[in-house]
């Protein structure tokens, strides 16, 4: 008999995910990029993980682009704080003062590159802040090929 | 033993996700909106679902919204043409010679509203399209409520 089971993750939203990987191995190799999802809940659950504590210290050591948006930078700036990074990041509103608290340099721009980090406002910014992310692993002719067909607003 | 399971539905993108309705009922009471979302892949499923036309048709019948983006519009105005339908539409433009044929009148906005009919055109026109739903539905200042702190662009 086979039983299959995915663990399903609620969004803050209420929008039900299958995620392609199930669990988190924080020694495991590094992928070109992490990236940490908004969502004040999500946020919150990023600051009590041991795991992403963990992988942010990595990414940190090992040089690998760490992007985060919404309340995320939260969690970012905390863990990061604690191994002395600092970089110039952005946020969701909401959590700007924490950011700031933790001594990062802010700013209110919608997506902000500063040397391996990228963060970005709220889900407004979104796509943005993803074709950014598209653009700085996989060049500016990706990005263009992934953005056509979307059809984005002139001013995104 | 209680074993649980989850049918989890692939987008176009890769995405996994866990409908909270796992099977669709066409003589069930329509709820006040039904959206077609969009997708290559998922346009050409509603198309050949008659599920979808059945709805589709009592929609029109009963006076329920219906919106459809990117290529959806496609099945809507396809099974809304069968029952004598015509109302202005936008879609993605790789499916608008499609539209165009079947005699629905075409736009190139972002989001048409007509009558109980609201398309869009893309990913890019999503938060548009979803925002515009709830005006529609809930009212202005529900949108404003929504969408301050969605930190959008000044035009999206
Ligand atoms: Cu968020």
């Amino acid at each position: 008999m086979v039983i299959l089971f995915f663990n399903r993750f609620v969004l803050s939203r209420g929008v039900k995910i299958v995620p392609d990987v199930q669990s988190l191995d924080p020694e495991a190799q590094l992928p070109d990029l992490i990236v940490l999802p908004g969502g004040a809940p999500g946020a919150k659950t990023f600051e009590e993980s041991d795991a992403v504590a963990r992988l942010i210290d990595r990414a940190r050591k090992e040089g690998v682009y760490i992007g985060a948006i919404c309340a995320a930078t939260k969690a970012l700036v905390r863990f990061g704080a604690e191994g002395g990074w600092k970089a110039r990041v952005t946020s969701h509103p909401s959590v700007q003062e924490a950011v700031v608290k933790a001594g990062w340099e802010y700013a209110q721009d919608k997506v902000v590159l500063d040397g391996k980090v990228i963060t970005s406002r709220g889900p407004g910014t979104s796509l943005l802040f993803a074709l950014t992310l598209v653009e700085t692993l996989c060049g500016r002719e990706r990005r263009e090929e992934v953005e056509a067909p979307m059809i984005t607003a002139s001013e995104l």
